[in-house]
């Protein structure tokens, strides 16, 4: 069957067109201006509505087992809100196995996780947990045989490296053409905080984010950057950034051609750190914590003057009664996650394009075709071309928005931006030419989304990125 | 009679302090933790209250008549909104006299129209019209004998000055001890922008901004700083900006030690350029016009890093019937101005302070302690320190305040703010030692204020800002 | 006849290769490593040396009356001290005409100055005396009938236009494809510190720089980026940038996605104001004038981090003695200007390249891959791809050199470089395949240059400046 | 006896004057224009030149004990050479005791040393072996009842800190009134690179430089900067900056307010990586070592704009005669170092002052009154106010020198800057008012240096630095 996009305003990430779209066996097989349908093709009306790419989310940890607690998402509650939301692609970090596993054994894990359930599409991050020979070793299969061409590094938590194994890996990534992806917080400091406080009685929510300021992050950002030059120029990625201080970092980087990108998330955009004094302070744990509005403009600022480059969820839900029962008052205890994969599209279409922040094509890069650039899903995703997926997201900018967890498709208990009013509304998401979403519905199907094998890093492709 | 304010948190631009303040005659003469209040003193309680200098709006226009109108807002009207907006002195441009009139002139209708009339004290700027021998010999003693230690420049208007001009002007009151204030925008741009617009018919609200896009500012913004550091390096102070770009100019006269400051208005921090797409468009036209939502975060960075040193409101109402009836449609024809001396500081305390940008100190600085030694007031304004007049304002950061505008004190007919949550509400004002206003009323006399001889220019003063 | 490049390391604006370089025709017909050569083929043996494309310098004056004064370098010996500096191609401005002549009227003039003299390639610079219909009329015609794609402004000088008549010049000439230019040095602020001078009598070559400072000229830049972005954005290049305050406007407009571009000149880059204090002082008076070191340092890191685009040198020769006799103390009387056509390439080089600021893509995009982009000359000049006019110079870093003016091929009668050590020397230069200089001496044939019809200005072609 | 030192330019960190100093039993008794000279009073004429306070050199190495070698200087011929170079007070390292020795055993030790050797003043820094809570304990003492104000913390060598470590460090320090510094290079990188460099036979001088790449420094100063916050904002010193990167990290780091400054030295100003490319380039090897001249651009920018604080000079010297006969060609045993006391004021005077890039009273800030208020040495020691100690150099602007390690006095056989050209002659130096060197000769005497017990760290006489 043949759909057509008639009457929209089609973005990519260079500009706008006034130009109608043909899909056709799930792929996009024209894209001009007032295309005639044939028989059997079904259209739909975009009058008055952008007609962008399906957003990419490279961040979201569903079926995640975090010691404590395992995230109420699976691959089937999670990217059924994805789809809700605009979101035709997500890329999963493949959680935590035991002790000393290999990388593989997550591989085939997360397979089966997703595998039946996944309504769109989807590609795995590795995650190291530890370095030596043996996992450098397997690096080179898991990027050209499997499809995982990056890997997330943790400088905190139970499986944080050390400086020297950072650059024994980043040199062997760089090598078998893997992104070196990090969450950047040191480790040391947070340590050297969190015991203070609780050595002082304070556990609160506000005091969660007192045990690790800014500059614990900040620190990470500065280290890795270096660390990253140092193990022979290779590419980087900072996940969840949420402080101006570390984007600085980020820039002089940049002014030195160093190949380093960085991604924010709408909880950083939106939320500041005067959510932890009210009563459901604890909705708001989550790692790095949110920050004071100075922080939120400095990010902003990045997302309008080209420094961030894309914008995810880093999706891990746990239900604000499971976070009260575990938690009991001491945010040492409170797993650190927030909800929020149904809502990045719709927040950042609002809150950037609408209030004159960024335009639609800088939305649309920030969304999908920059992501899709980074981890080897360009050109078949981020884009509107001849031959890509038909992953398309239509917004309509007269409509708006109120955000009401009822009406969310995660398995979440809460939404970080219950009340929120947004300007827009989503209107129709095509996964491959089905439609998975309309009007904030779910219209897909168990199983339809299809592993992506993804490319290996290419300096070529993120030379263009928007 | 005494006051005593008990229990309160003591704010000023160096920090904050659990200290009562007794009031005798108008003026601070004790500051100290736990006074005792004698026989014949009434105790205010402050318990939880910040307790700071009152505010000083250095930018006002009452009474002016901008030829096609006359503000609707007098000394009276005008000093009794500002007073229950938690302001204690107002420093007023005194308006646009007949077409080659020298300075005296206006400084004398001026004095009429204040004496008797004004609740809080005053003082008046310069206001440059033409650039003579005869202007430039005036001015010694407008600053010596009249206390009229500022003047302003236009670079747009009838009343534009040429470069040559200027540098006349920069280097004569940087001579007489005078500070040199300027409404940058560049006029033959305007020119060029405006008459294209005219001519394709483009006439409504937001071809206002689109005629005077913010380069026009940041372009006089820039000429204006290398001409002041080229007349003798003159100290100047920018009014009302309204963009980042004029802000990074600033930023890079000030890495090389140039003294040049710059005030904002709280509509330039809070109103983003959509305003001029809704239907009440033409409430919100005034010059420099509203910017998009990025340079607004721009500005809220300079305001958070100490690249801005005021506050100030341009207060220059026009009723939004009379600006209907006058523009019919057509921004060129539509009186520019918005009211807002009562707004200020509760929405700076609100965006500023609440969510996190700024500290109480900075708050003060901006609003009372920065204008006070930019423009001859310290130290007898601008803080609490002893010997120093009893102008205070009490703010109750629990409490929160909806702005409407039947509620408030100008003679406009709207209020651009109209709808605006602040948290905080403002408790009380004493301006030299008597309650002029109480919980958001009018508690205070018409002719109370007293008109400041400022004091000259002084680069010692200025040193310690905050 | 062919010639054979063999052994050399060929260097373009992307990289470094061990190739040769087979010439034909006076084009570039091979470039692979180990090329045979075939029968009547000269080889030139390489070894050791960079091979580079021959150097473009769009900034230089011959022929030029400056009323007071004529230059001493025709397009004879003008260029003829280009070739033996390693430069094939010079683009010229075409000197001022009688008070109100046409653009055409200029051009038929330098035509017939340089047809028949010039030893390498040529083109022409448009200059702006005045604005008004017909000179706006006459512009398209002169962009694609005659290939003059670049036009000059002057703010300051008798030709100065005011910011009315930029606007229009910056609107049409970017309507017609064509890139404005321009000397920016604010009128006003010169004679404002001028006139100071000279009635205190201080007319020694120092005051000629502190007639107008650095704020003179980054004012006027500071200006022209913002009455170009107001103009629609028009394409912009500044010449002979001095100062690193200009270079902040810059880059602040580059941030903001403006097209903007910068050229700098090596006596910028290495002669400082002290030498206005020497007793030679006389030969350095040019404009903007020599600054302090901390300036230049300041332009050395823009040459580093890529904000300056591209090295011109502003060759505009009046001989010392002229100077001594017309000025005779007085810097007001003397005329502006400075040689400097032979030495740009090997300073750069030695100062640049070998010293380890910048590397030598960089040098070649600085010299001409990036001046070709900017005035149409590309592909045909500044790089060494197949079909490229074979312009080439070869630059053994092993030599070293010193400057002494004796040596060198211009007119005037000293170099304000005279006896700089450059390490690095120039070998061997070669125009349209010709051999037009070696080891410094003049081997080429009066008139073998040919006039360069050049192409619009096109955006395409500037976005991969190196 | 009197001193009266007539006719000179009087430079302290605020201004220039026309004054005279008066002198009386070592201390600064006048200071006013035109004393007259009593009886019994040896009149200095200082006509034409500037007249400073002494130099005070934070960073020196006497005695040291690198393990491989000892040092060449002693606490005599190092305080020799810098009296002769116009320092009159060094602050040194104590060297590395035995392992697990307390901090009072290098005290003890380095009295020894410097007792009845040192010619001019000298206070000592605390090194930091390891940490423990006895270290931590015993750090009071060292500051309140030995003088010892300042500690040195290393990130790489055989005694470097963990990040745990260093935020114990910080935090006690900050406690007891201490001032930490930093040799800030990443331990773990330098190894990484250094093992490669190693294994692939590259063992010559410029692989030092290539072992150590300036993100290695840039990587720990970001680090500390950030866990100096993390600290209870713990002010932080960082020692002999050698590249720009490092440099804007701590300039981001002062706009947030934060307390930290920086230290350069001559080598890292004057000297680049070619350098090592000369036949004796193991005459240069020392950490950081030197780099790209775009670094050093850099780093005379920091000098200008105000982002350095302070010149010192890391003197620690290694004869070339041993390095080669250590190294015998591996830049790995050569020891690491360069002489260079008795060169700082002049090279900073010439190429800082005379160049045009500094004023006099910002060479005086970085020379002796910033070194004094960050050390604890202020107000006696960094500016000649009256009742300070009389430590004076006086500065002939019309000679110039050639630098000549015949004619320097430390016991080193080489000179990094032989044949360095400087314009300018140190012409006295006086400490406590005797003249210890005239016109480079020493007249000092061996012991007459006193031991400085420095004052704790004072937030508010840094506030001050110029």
């Amino acid at each position: 069957m043949k759909r057509l996009i008639k009457n929209g305003i089609l973005v990519d990430s260079d500009g706008q067109y006034a130009q109608d779209l043909l899909i056709e066996n799930g792929i996009i097989c024209q894209r001009a201006a007032n295309i005639e349908p044939g028989a059997d093709c079904e259209i739909i009306d975009a009058s008055g509505c952008y007609v962008m790419p399906g957003g990419i989310d490279v961040h979201t940890h569903f079926n995640i087992d975090v010691g404590i607690a395992r995230s109420c998402d699976d691959f089937f509650t999670g990217t059924r809100a994805a789809a809700c939301g605009g979101t035709t692609t997500i890329i999963d970090h493949m959680g935590f196995g035991p002790a000393g596993c290999n990388l593989h054994h997550q591989l085939h894990l997360y397979h089966q996780y997703a595998a039946g359930n996944a309504v769109i599409d989807y590609g795995f991050h590795g995650v190291i947990q530890h370095i030596n020979d043996g996992i450098l070793d397997e690096m080179a299969g898991m990027v050209h045989d499997e499809g995982i061409s990056s890997f997330k590094l943790y400088l905190t938590y139970h499986y944080k490296v050390s400086d020297a194994e950072v650059l024994r890996a980043l040199w062997q990534l760089r090598r078998v053409g893997a992104l070196t992806t990090v969450h950047p917080e040191n480790d040391a400091a947070i340590a050297f905080r969190r015991s203070a406080l609780v050595a002082a009685g304070k556990t609160a929510p506000i005091h969660h984010a007192q045990s690790r300021p800014l500059e614990c992050e900040a620190e990470a950002i500065g280290r890795m950057i270096n660390l990253a030059r140092l193990a022979d120029n290779a590419p980087l990625y900072i996940v969840h950034l949420s402080n101006g201080l570390g984007l600085d970092y980020l820039r002089l980087a940049r002014q030195r051609q160093q190949p380093v990108w960085v991604e924010t998330c709408p909880q950083y955009l939106l939320l500041n750190e005067q959510c932890y004094l009210r009563e459901d302070g604890a909705k708001y744990i989550l790692s790095p914590p949110l920050r004071n509005q100075q922080e939120l403009d400095r990010l902003w600022l990045g997302i309008a003057d080209g420094s961030i480059d894309t914008v995810a969820t880093d999706h891990c839900s746990f239900p604000y009664h499971q976070r009260l029962a575990l938690a009991a008052g001491d945010f040492t205890r409170c797993p650190n996650g927030l909800p929020g994969v149904e809502n990045r599209m719709l927040l950042l279409f609002s809150h950037g394009v609408m209030s004159g922040r960024i335009s639609p094509s800088r939305f649309v890069a920030l969304t999908s075709g920059n992501p899709a650039r980074l981890f080897g899903l360009w050109p078949r995703k981020g884009n509107l071309n001849l031959g890509a997926d038909a992953d398309v997201v239509m917004i309509d900018p007269r409509q708006s928005t109120v955000i009401n967890h009822r009406q969310l498709h995660d398995n979440a208990d809460y939404s970080p931006y219950e009340g929120f009013h947004c300007q827009g509304a989503l209107v129709l998401t095509l996964c491959r030419g089905e439609i998975v979403a309309r009007n904030g519905e779910f219209t897909g199907q168990q199983g339809y989304g299809q592993f992506l094998r993804r490319r290996p890093f290419d300096s070529q492709i993120t030379a263009k990125m928007g």
